[in-house]
């Protein structure tokens, strides 16, 4: 049985829930609920610890050619200690010399054929190296367990398998050959046409800090199934879950009789980085780029004639103008502010209240007391280090930290601090780098101080005039600062419809007056779209046609009809 | 009955037409099957003399905000006299601020509604001023009344189609509403979710001299069924076509309840061109560009942060390296090298021969009889003046003209001219600016004289080594300096697939051994696939999902269901 045919089902679960948007996985959403749960956290575990250093140093092979050396300077926000794996650094030249070689049988397979070998890497993740890649998450990014399952695991390889679903759409909608017949004049002209499906080359796919699967997985199958080959940039302080990810690629590959190359690592430095390089190489053809805004609008302008797919981030918006419970929508805020210390591209930063107060059917709330209780809420989720650690996990970096003082200091002077930052003890890790949130009360004056991500956790509760001044400021900063999530409270239909009209043309993914066990920017592969475009937040959608379906091209040959077949 | 109704059975058989990729047009190919040919070809020629200042100048009337002058440069290849048409000068802030105003209901309509009003424009244009737009691209394009029938006429109308046909088919692939529902620990989140599509903005589309609505037609329709506006940016010497196509739109959006500076005219004149404002406002999103390599390459350069679709030109190659039928080979090349004076993006110009020559079932035919006898095949063509006109029509600017000049010049120093270009006498147009073809012969060594598009009718027979070296030579010049089409004679089999896997990778479009009526370079819409991307002849095909894709983006809105409805 062919791979594809292996993976049928699943893939025809994940193209329904792309078509209708309902909610599919084929993975559970708990570790817990994994086959052989136990045994299979335990030797995702021993393969982690297989990986590190112990003290020393560790080599991690790729089996890729091109090898000038090592690096590696990851450090793991839990321990606080270098993780000691050295990873093979690459001469590029030779990495795009041998992607580009690989590239012939693969764009020369059939469209069932790379569908069915990249719906077995997710398999094989799935299957063997799903806590293995948890742990790394979490020992890099600094994710907690169970969001470095979900959200770094099978949250990432849903979105892997929806971006095969599009490719897969859009390749299919070419038809591979015609018959075409026409007059012209007393003759008749029979053709035989075909059509081919032609990758770009090259993909180049940076990965992040924080996230590194989230968005790398679906950009990577989005270009290798449409038959393009792929070198992973990884962020230098989170590189063990890609170089993971691209030894299983590569290992895929090549048991399925294609060249491993189509996948290769491209590792830098933070004190050489070669990002730069890699964009303006004259063999990349795409650049996928998850990371800084800055860099990302660096990509943006000098991509070309390399197309470019990017997610940087934004200043995410809050309105919260009535609502029928308070404290429901205050917990839901306070969840949302906390997740991962908010280093997540989804967290909300900026909440936009009326100076009057948020009105609830109990009474107007004045705007002190609702920033009073959405502190308070924050602080009751975080005070408990079990909780805490739960819900925070770690700060990913150093500059974190220090950025937290500069805002807390700033906020004294300019504003009023609602809870002041510090390390919580966690129960596991001793020497986890952690931080409670900050949060700040400001005016719409301090625009200079909220008006750009803050990256971590750190929120602002802003005073407006009223809830159509909140709406006008929180859609500005979107379409000023780019914006992913938007979240609005109101009872006031009109007022819904309006931000609705108005977060839609500021291009940020809306969700309205939800409260509960749900985080408010939780983002479901195939039902969610992720990042417009419309805005400086990226310039790309995981996944919609638009981001697959130029990573190919269509060339085709026609001639005369064979007279036997012809009718001619 | 809504439009979309009325024109539902002519867009579902292009829907038909463009998934199999067969035969189809709900036009008459030729203009005397077009009913009431005669009393319509009457009324169109008449509608363009109402256009013309007749030795003074006339006022065209376009009914868009914004005059701030007047302009009009335009003159007749036919008669060499002025057409003396002068058309709105426009500011083109107010242009962009009319167009960004007109966004909102256009944006807001169903699907159904657009694609409705925008078939109604192509069923206008085609009932009410197709020969009126055949006169006005006869006498400023210079095509004959019959390629400006066809190639500027129905077949570009089948191209608006087949481009509504994309569009409509990447914004169907978004479901417009989903419910979603998932268990979070003991509670069930139920989310009603609203997807939108967002259009990008204000579209400017660049149309070229030569062929003015070919590419412009459909990237029209591309950007407005995706509810963008449109800034029509016409050749100041080929404006009359767009004109009038620009009042169609207006027209027909207006009578339908749109706001009509949905569709605008931003006029220039060569002395003092705005191409460069328009690529570079701020308000631009999207350009659609068909013109020269040289300021298409710019606009690729510079378009950043719109989006572009590019159109250029190219030197198309053929390789003549064995037939079974030499004459009828040649017959096909001549009259595809003579078709409208070789001012077409996909005339062949570049003619790879072995040195040896041609392998024919009658023996192998030297070179140098090869360059004769398709020389004597083009002269034969063009020594008739009645049937010189048919084929050759004018020569579209007096540049041209002197490049056949300087080209004659250069080839005699260092080639061999096959044929001199000459002037010849049109029947009906004594003043028509005409020349026969130029044809050179030559050895690869003068590549600085035939590696670049030489536009008009200007053809190299180059010898090579054999057929492998006129394989390459010929896949060199589609990668180095962009090809959309390449024509392949050859009686061996193994050799036609290493051409077809050749030439696709350099991404032109090949016809292989075709001979008899169809002309070479002939481009079905709904069927041939028009440039690829992958080389510089352009970054677009005309037309696939990845040229409709990105003109909209997604964003959603997602909120709990109502409490009766969720079943909760």
């Amino acid at each position: 049985m062919s791979l594809f045919h292996t993976h049928r089902a699943r893939f025809e679960g994940a193209q329904a829930a792309c078509r209708e948007r309902f909610c599919w996985s084929p993975f559970p959403e708990l570790p817990a609920k994994v086959p052989d749960a136990a045994q299979a956290q335990a030797r995702g575990l021993a393969a982690f610890h297989s990986h590190l250093g112990q003290g020393g140093t560790r080599a991690f092979d790729l089996g890729q050619p091109g090898r000038i050396g090592e690096l590696g300077e990851e450090v793991s926000p839990y321990t606080r200690q270098p993780l000691g794996i050295r990873y093979p650094q690459a001469d590029i030249d030779v990495l795009f010399a041998a992607a580009t070689a690989a590239i012939g049988n693969w764009a020369a397979a059939t469209i069932d054929t790379r569908i069915g070998v990249l719906m077995e890497v997710v398999d094989v993740v799935y299957r063997c190296h799903l806590f293995e890649i948890a742990q790394s998450v979490m020992h890099t990014a600094g994710q907690s367990a169970n969001m470095a399952y979900a959200g770094s695991g099978v949250n990432a390889l849903d979105r892997a398998i929806e971006a095969l679903v599009y490719a897969d759409q859009a390749m299919r909608a070419v038809a591979p050959r015609a018959r075409w017949e026409r007059q012209f004049g007393p003759s008749k002209i029979v053709l035989d046409k075909t059509y081919r499906l032609v990758p770009r080359g090259v993909a180049v796919c940076f990965s992040c800090a924080s996230f590194p699967t989230w968005n790398a997985w679906p950009s990577m199958m989005a270009s290798l199934a449409t038959g393009n080959a792929v070198i992973v940039k990884p962020h230098p302080a989170t590189v063990l879950p890609m170089a993971i990810s691209v030894r299983v690629f590569r290992q895929v590959l090549q048991a399925a009789g294609f060249d491993p190359n189509l996948v290769t690592m491209a590792l830098d430095s933070s004190s050489e980085p070669i990002g730069k390089l890699l964009v303006r190489h004259p063999q990349t053809a795409m650049v996928d780029f998850t990371g800084s805004v800055l860099f990302g609008q660096w990509v943006e302008r000098n991509a070309h004639p390399a197309l470019c797919f990017t997610e940087t981030a934004g200043c995410n918006t809050v309105v919260l103008e009535s609502c029928d419970d308070l404290d429901a929508a205050l917990r839901s805020l306070a969840t949302t502010l906390c997740m991962f210390s908010a280093q997540m591209c989804t967290s909300p930063q900026n909440i936009y209240v009326p100076r009057q107060g948020v009105r609830t059917p109990q009474g107007t709330v004045p705007l002190d007391e609702v920033a009073r209780r959405l502190a308070d809420a924050v602080a009751a989720l975080t005070g408990d280090p079990k909780k805490a650690a739960m819900i925070l996990a770690t700060i990913q970096s150093d500059q974190t930290l220090a950025l937290l003082q500069k805002m807390q200091a700033a906020g004294e002077q300019r504003g009023r601090v609602l809870l002041q930052p510090r390390p919580y003890a966690h129960p596991e890790f001793p020497d986890a780098r952690t931080s409670t949130p900050l949060m700040l009360q400001v005016g719409k004056t301090e625009r200079d101080l909220y008006g750009e991500e803050r990256f971590g956790p750190i929120s602002f509760v802003i005073a407006c005039d009223d809830g159509p001044d909140a709406l006008r400021q929180a859609t500005t900063d979107v379409r000023q600062f780019g914006g992913l999530t938007a979240f609005l409270y109101s009872t006031d239909e009109p007022f819904i419809a309006q931000a609705e009209a108005a977060y839609a043309q500021a291009g940020a993914q809306l969700t309205i007056n939800l409260t509960g066990a749900m985080p408010l920017n939780f983002a479901a592969a195939y039902s969610d779209y992720h990042v417009t475009g419309l805005n400086p937040a990226g310039n790309a959608s995981l996944t919609d046609l638009a981001f697959v379906a130029s990573r190919f091209r269509i060339t085709q040959s026609r001639r005369p009809a064979p007279a036997s077949t012809s009718n001619a």
